[in-house]
């Protein structure tokens, strides 16, 4: 299906080469070019650049090729080229959008009361939550926070959001963009999952409760270091004890709850007030998918901005624009639709399956090998791992890290990544296309073992 | 190119109807259906309810199809789902992107060191340019905005963002998100014209500049009403003397500043701190397709989180990430590339010139015309009047322009819309694609004068 370039995940050229082809593309012209010279220039000069994700050696980020079913919906959405905030502009947009999100609260198990709204992309879908958490703390304060900002709460600096160590920088974008600023953010310690810590968290709530106004608690479904699953029932207990609105970033994690073997880890996310997810990450839909649940529909009105003729309110035609923000969106349910339809529950939660058992068999392997710390039992589709070479001096082990994830990159001919747990570099295996197996990965770390050998020899 | 409904815009159907159409689609079921049946249900069930946005019968919104070079890009991004925000994800789509940003940039004749970003929507630009305004205007009074929030400000209940009355809602989504709340909007009134009244607001500066704290200024380059271009070089002076951001929101009318007869209206829009254009409004390339550009570029570093290991500061590949909150954007860019290209200039500055033309038209002719009333000269391709009916009565006008649009709307073989300028109802045409004509308006606006009877005869 892909286009493999020369072996490589794209054509391993530096930004200087690639900004030389790319220059015909982007030299804007008073003439036009034929449809045959300019479909060559993207072929040519563009395409090899474009990494491919569908094949075995891409483990590194969330990204992922649209299937048959969902091209089928692409390239419909494509043609019609549907805004679907107002019935005006797409009854039939409009209509698919809004029941699509009434099928997936009821797939996902929300309750009757429960909708969504499709967002262009998690960053953005927490970022709304916050905001709809702080506007509701805001009404039990008796004030309109959409009229009066946040110099209607007595004491702002006392408000705080409880997230993770492990919480995704989306969150910080959030506390930024709502004027509360990072200082907002209270950030709990993980556990040795890689899961907010809930022994630590009840051991900071007594001072906490003092000192802060927590009107918001963020639980990780899917940390994007680890892949680890943030407990959510005893969090829901704790925000029902604060009158705190429980927000879980579920935007990697939240499809794996289908899977009845994973649902212990997500038990409580229905009762959670909101939550995120990004169809665009392993159901591989075009980008942009994402959405925002929430458990009581009726809360996306913190958000609506009526008109005196345009998305009035008492218009009997569905405005799902309403629920956010933009007023023009894609008709992004249509290819999440034709993929669930095409591929069917069965072959959906076939493929979630593939790479947590390809992750699962390989941090097994792993364990046993003394040259490999594995850093974490894994939740999903993701392991976080050192080099650990016999003898190798301690202090230089992030540098190898380091040096191995450069040497990778450059090569362009696999792809991993790396992060930092608590004091350590660390490399990072994705898998998230059902292409991504036990024994592409393994490969890479027999690789990266190889690389790790030129290191000692060129820094010692 | 369209598949025309029956001769209608759509099919006509009500959101029940729809409902009952699609309930087969939402059904998600354990097994897959096969591609012909699914492609089938889209086909049949889907396809008739969407509205075509090329047919000259469309004169209500800002929707348009994409044309073949738009296509061809639309549809090698769908294929390789591109996310670009970072290098190590799509070094070619990264790459076409910054290049694409930077030759815009060129086009619209900003200065060297000016930079742009693409965005989801005009909303979300509009809202980040207030935010990076609200940043630079905290590190002048000595903290960091990210960091402190807004209570960072002494007094924040002074802040304030002028407008025009006639600015689009989003700016409301905007100081709402940004924890301001509507408060901090100062509305100036508009001329006959529909343009922010320089003379009101010169008027007003002097009691606002000691009350408020004024740290951004609103121009409107085509508003949503009417079209209409506030001036933009005498805001900019007002900003300099203020130390006040000046962002243009140019969603819509950004690219009639290529047209060498508009060129006057635009003057000083390069001076601008921040612009907002919407590509998928008349250039019809596949939504989302935004851009926010700022004058200088290193503003962009205001919204800026770094990593340790993603997104680094010294990176020497580009992160276009590192300018906007998403962590993931699809490859925008390439239809809006390979349309220039396709077109070239000359060709896009036709189909720009052929709907002003159209309205142009229209409004000269309608102004001799007893039972019209006009409601401005239109500066672009939008026109709002009246149906004034001899001898009806003056204070049942509104209902009667509600009446023709609810008629009009309920037929479903046009699409014109609704607003409201001052204490009157209005209907508006918008010409956005080369196929509506002055004509086509016109056997609408001849369709509605005879609905207009109806309602003299049902209603009294």
């Amino acid at each position: 299906m892909t286009d493999r370039t020369d072996g490589g995940i794209y054509s391993g050229a530096a930004p200087a080469e690639i900004a030389v082809d790319l220059l015909e593309l982007v030299n804007f012209q008073e003439q036009g070019l034929p449809m045959e010279a300019l479909t060559g220039l993207v072929q040519e000069r563009l395409v090899p650049h474009l990494v491919k994700y569908d094949l075995p050696e891409f483990h590194s980020l969330y990204n992922f090729l649209p299937e048959k079913g969902a091209l089928l919906g692409g390239a419909v959405a494509l043609r019609y080229n549907q805004g679907v905030t107002n019935w005006q502009v797409s009854p039939g947009g409009v209509m698919l959008e809004e029941m699509c999100a009434q099928a997936l609260c009821q797939l996902f198990g929300f309750p009757p009361e429960s909708d969504a709204t499709f967002m262009y992309c998690g960053t953005y879908a927490n970022q709304q939550a916050l905001y709809m958490a702080l506007h509701r703390h805001a009404q039990k304060q008796g004030f309109d926070l959409a009229q009066e900002g946040i110099q209607g709460f007595q004491d702002p600096e006392r408000l705080a959001i409880v997230v993770s160590q492990d919480a995704h920088f989306s969150l910080k974008h959030g506390a930024r963009i709502l004027g509360l600023g990072e200082r907002t953010l209270v950030s709990v310690p993980v556990n040795a999952e890689r899961c907010l810590d809930l022994g630590a968290l009840q051991a900071m709530l007594p001072g906490l409760r003092e000192e802060r106004d927590i009107f918001c608690v963020v639980s990780t479904a899917g940390t994007t270091s680890t892949g680890s699953i943030d407990p959510i029932l005893p969090l829901i207990e704790i925000c029902s004890e604060l009158g705190a609105w429980l927000h879980v970033d579920a935007a990697y994690g939240f499809p794996f709850s289908l899977l009845p073997e994973l649902e212990d880890r997500f038990a409580g996310i229905e009762q959670a007030d909101s939550v995120t997810w990004d169809p665009h990450k392993q159901f591989g839909v075009p980008i942009p998918s994402s959405l925002l649940f929430a458990k009581h529909g009726v809360e996306f009105e913190r958000m609506a901005i009526y008109g005196e003729y345009f998305n009035r309110r008492d218009d009997t035609e569905p405005n799902p624009g309403l629920k956010s923000p933009p007023s023009t969106r894609p008709l992004t349910a249509l290819p999440l639709v034709t993929t669930l339809r095409y591929l069917g529950l069965e072959k959906v939660r076939e493929r979630l399956r593939s790479p947590l058992r390809a992750v699962r068999a390989l941090s097994e392997r792993l364990r046993n090998e003394p040259d490999i710390e594995v850093c974490h039992t894994p939740h999903t589709g993701i392991l976080c791992l050192r080099l650990t070479p016999e003898g190798f001096p301690v202090e230089e082990l992030d540098a190898l890290q380091l040096f191995v994830y450069e040497r990778i990159k450059q090569e362009a001919r696999r792809s991993i990544s790396m992060t930092r747990l608590g004091d350590k570099a660390v490399l990072r295996l994705v898998a998230l296309s059902p292409s991504v197996t036990e024994g592409s990965m393994l490969e890479t770390i027999d690789h990266a073992r190889a690389l790790a050998k030129e290191f000692k020899t060129d820094a010692r």
